[in-house]
């Protein structure tokens, strides 16, 4: 009898972050971790957001037992709307994700009706034949759990996103002594967070930046204005803290802002003294040095706060001599230069800008490679899969546990799709899954073929010409003169001498034909080959050339 | 009498890096310092590169007296091939940097003369009322060089880019005795160098570089692949250096680099013992212990040798097991990604790929803040510009300089195209020249209307629709149905059920206008407002719609 394998099949987030999703499948039963949406990359022309491709899910919809969100980030909560249009699964959290997701839920105007079941971490629950218990972790959002999988061969650890902080602001640290009584057990597998495996040393904690805020507030002679992530809670609390240590009242900016503020208060993930938040109205009337403005806009997006602010386009908010603005946060990958243009702008506002090259006010959410040890030290797994990072991120932090004893052959460095099964004795990598981009594009949501993106790649950079060719239907003699309308390809000015030229050459070109009726498409294809030449002989450019021919 | 003054104006590379030029003009002379390009960013979709506006110098030609040229990099000497077009003066810099503006106009086909004078540090020319005197700073290329500029109301001197760097590879160091002697005759104006201006402490020496080198290759099982700039010449030394320590071969991979190694060779800058290059069909007989390949790439650069490499698409070099591959530079802002997906691939191949984050593997070519201020210290100047720099480098030069006790009305910081009149006491800006971006797009030379800009930008996100209508010229009436051809919009799936329901909604629209001919803009704008409101309504895109109305 051959044992029965555990199937992990990674969807998102393993070789490329972004859009975390992951499978397991055992006999008739399959669990989901996380779904999470990506920002596009800058080559998805138009694109607005890219989710897992769930088509191995939606083939096994009678195995799938449930869905677990680790937290609330949108890498990990952002495609639920989207998903839940076809897998209308149970979704098991804690209860600020949960908050989360309902938010994000009716953002999406979601209408449908969906089962979110709050866990709380310690507690266990079963799905199939996976046993399932929660365990706190130290990310950049509160309730952020790793999870604790009794499967039939045996323990699985799943890091979710994680740091250890063992000062945290909300006092809770990652659970390190349930994840030491699991080793006595023994532990099949550690999946493990990879974010930051190319950092040494350890990750600080969150509050050093606490130090910084507070520092800050006393050195500056007037507002401070502060932008950070909306979901980084515990930053916003240590805002609240450092501003009313100094007689500071805290005005919020930014809509994102205010209704995470709200929420988190209201289930008591924020603490907020009374009299400390501002209203509108006093903004004016305080002295500047007891004013703090929280605001949107930490990555340089166009339409937040902070960037308003600096391009003086704020309804309240105007900067004076005096003010100084905090980014508390970290560029994102491709957001660099929208930050540095929001950063220069206040400048030349006036501002005295401090951002985190300048100071410590940022910290990472994941563990550096000390802490990336320390968790493979505590667990010593038999197998292990460094989990959410690009590929660079997965095969370093791979190298650390090659290097801390566990053997080569026992690690797997996947990519999404990759099917693993495992057994208690060996893994292997048994297929891979054909899998495309989803794009949401619009109200579209399709793997919009590779075809749309390469035609917008050449429109971006060269332009369109459409040719007109009105053609006699019976003689096959062209009427009138080619119509060219050209966009995005060249100055108005300059264009107007060559779309006579091109004229011409047309008018000529098809000429030769005339008189004996030509198959459209030779036509077409004739117009695409005399007007590219010139085109790029006249400029070194090629414009997409979309010929149109009509017959009457 | 009033005081003649003297006309600072940058033309490119403050506020803005790349491109950096700069004018002084005293009374009828006008001297141009640099004459760079910048690459275009990310918003600038489908430009090649971008140079400065010189309207102010063709107004101005006979003032003109000559361009002086600080180092050999793109963002200093990229211009000239289209400057020259237009003002064709002489050009004075040092050997290295004159060897490559030669390489550079070759490049370009630059078929005019041009007379390009070789000065030495230390030696002192004139032109018209400027006495000039270039001194040795160290940079991220040999023979670089700062500006002592003696004019009518006082001393001047222009850092060009420059580091402290106490043990450079090739021995020359930033002169720094001469500038404090200059110090005693009293300096009026320093300009001085910003790129670095956030970073604190001192830039490590360049040595600091070869110490890993040496390390990395006395630790690699198998072949050491080194990817750098082309331009860091002091860096391929370095390696080269390291490689014949360890009895390794050194094998150049990389039209630039092979360029540049033997003009640097020829011209004396780089040092190649006997026997330590190796000729190709050597590479894959040596044991692989004793192998360097020296690349271009380091910047992820699509049809480099190293990204060739990495995509298995390199007719010479296949990664096997054991190989080093070395990133020796930092990414340009703008080539993150390119650079990640460069070494993310090189991993997938099983190379053991070192980048900057993991090893100090490059150190910068520009002065930190205690290099700033050493600077600022020695030369003690009266006014104080900082140059080379984003906005917000220059703000906080200006506030080190501020706090070394250079009076806050005494520096300037200033962005391209602001006219600044100095005079011995004071100095004011007196107005901003109207300054566009000049663009090179293919074989055309223009400030692209940003008609054209925006308009890529458009099918860039959302695409193109062109809908061709045939009208009957006597009665108005349309012929057969309308022909839409959209491109870069949606998958040809989707998109044929919305073409075809677009079609029956314009000829339902046309048909009311029937019987009495109408202007041709009237039914275009109809064509645009229906067909815009469908579109949004079925898709939320907002496609760029181009009606061509032809009457028969």
């Amino acid at each position: 009898m051959t044992e029965q394998k555990l199937r992990i099949i990674p969807l998102g987030g393993l070789g490329e972050v972004g859009k975390n999703m992951m499978a397991l499948e055992y006999a008739n039963d399959i669990i989901i971790i996380d779904a999470g949406l990506m920002f596009p990359k800058q080559e998805m022309l138009g694109v607005d957001l890219v989710i897992p491709d769930i088509s191995y899910l939606i083939e096994r919809k009678t195995k799938l037992k449930g869905m677990i969100i680790t937290h609330g980030h949108e890498d990990h909560i952002g495609a639920l709307p989207y998903i839940l249009r076809q897998l209308n699964l149970p979704i098991y959290s804690t209860k600020l994700t949960q908050g989360l997701i309902s938010v994000k839920l009716k953002e999406r105007r979601w209408k449908g009706k969906v089962t979110l079941k709050t866990i709380q971490p310690g507690a266990k629950f079963t799905l199939g034949c996976f046993g399932i218990e929660f365990f706190s972790v130290c990310h950049s959002i509160p309730d952020s759990v790793g999870l604790i999988i009794q499967t039939p061969i045996g323990i699985i650890i799943h890091s979710g996103d994680f740091k250890l902080d063992y000062t945290p602001v909300d006092g809770k640290t990652t659970n390190l002594n349930r994840l030491a009584q699991l080793e006595a057990q023994g532990v099949l597998l550690l999946l493990s967070d990879s974010t930051y495996s190319e950092l040494r040393g350890y990750t600080p904690s969150e509050r050093v930046v606490g130090e910084t805020l507070d520092r800050i507030m006393t050195e500056a002679p007037g507002r401070v204005i502060i932008a950070t992530f909306a979901s980084l809670i515990s930053r916003i609390q240590q805002v609240i803290d450092a501003a009313a240590k100094h007689q500071r009242r805290v005005f919020v900016t930014g809509r994102s802002m205010k209704d995470i503020v709200r929420m988190a208060s209201e289930l008591g993930y924020i603490n907020i003294p009374p009299g400390i938040l501002g209203n509108p109205n006093e903004l004016h009337q305080l002295p500047r040095n007891q004013v703090v403005i929280l605001a949107t806009g930490s990555q340089g997006e166009p339409t937040s706060a902070l960037v308003r602010i600096a391009n003086r386009d704020h309804k309240q908010v105007h900067i004076v001599s005096g003010d100084t603005v905090v980014i508390s946060a970290t560029p994102i990958p491709g957001n660099e230069a929208l930050v540095n243009r929001t950063v220069d702008n206040l400048f030349r506002q006036g501002a005295q800008v401090i951002y985190e090259k300048l100071e410590q006010v940022h910290v990472h959410g994941h563990g550096s490679q000390e802490e990336l040890k320390l968790l493979l030290n505590l667990v010593k797994p038999k197998f292990f899969i460094p989990i959410h990072g690009e590929y660079r991120q997965l095969s370093l932090h791979a190298k650390l546990a090659e290097n801390m004893g566990i053997p080569k052959n026992n690690i797997f460095v996947l990519e999404d799709g990759d099917v693993l099964e495992l057994g208690r004795k060996t893994g292997k990598v048994v297929s891979k899954l054909p899998m495309g981009n989803i794009y949401v594009d619009g109200l579209v949501v399709s793997n919009l073929d590779n075809m749309v993106l390469r035609d917008r790649k050449v429109l971006s950079q060269d332009g369109i010409i459409a040719v007109t060719i009105v053609i006699d239907k019976k003689e096959g003699r062209l009427i009138g003169k080619p119509n060219i309308a050209s966009r995005g390809f060249i100055d108005a000015k300059e264009g107007e001498a060559l779309v006579e030229k091109g004229q011409d050459l047309l008018i000529t070109a098809l000429k030769q034909d005339q008189g004996h009726p030509t198959e459209r498409e030779a036509i077409n294809a004739k117009v695409r080959n005399v007007l590219a030449k010139f085109l790029y002989t006249e400029t070194r450019r090629r414009p997409m050339i979309v010929p149109i021919t009509i017959e009457v």
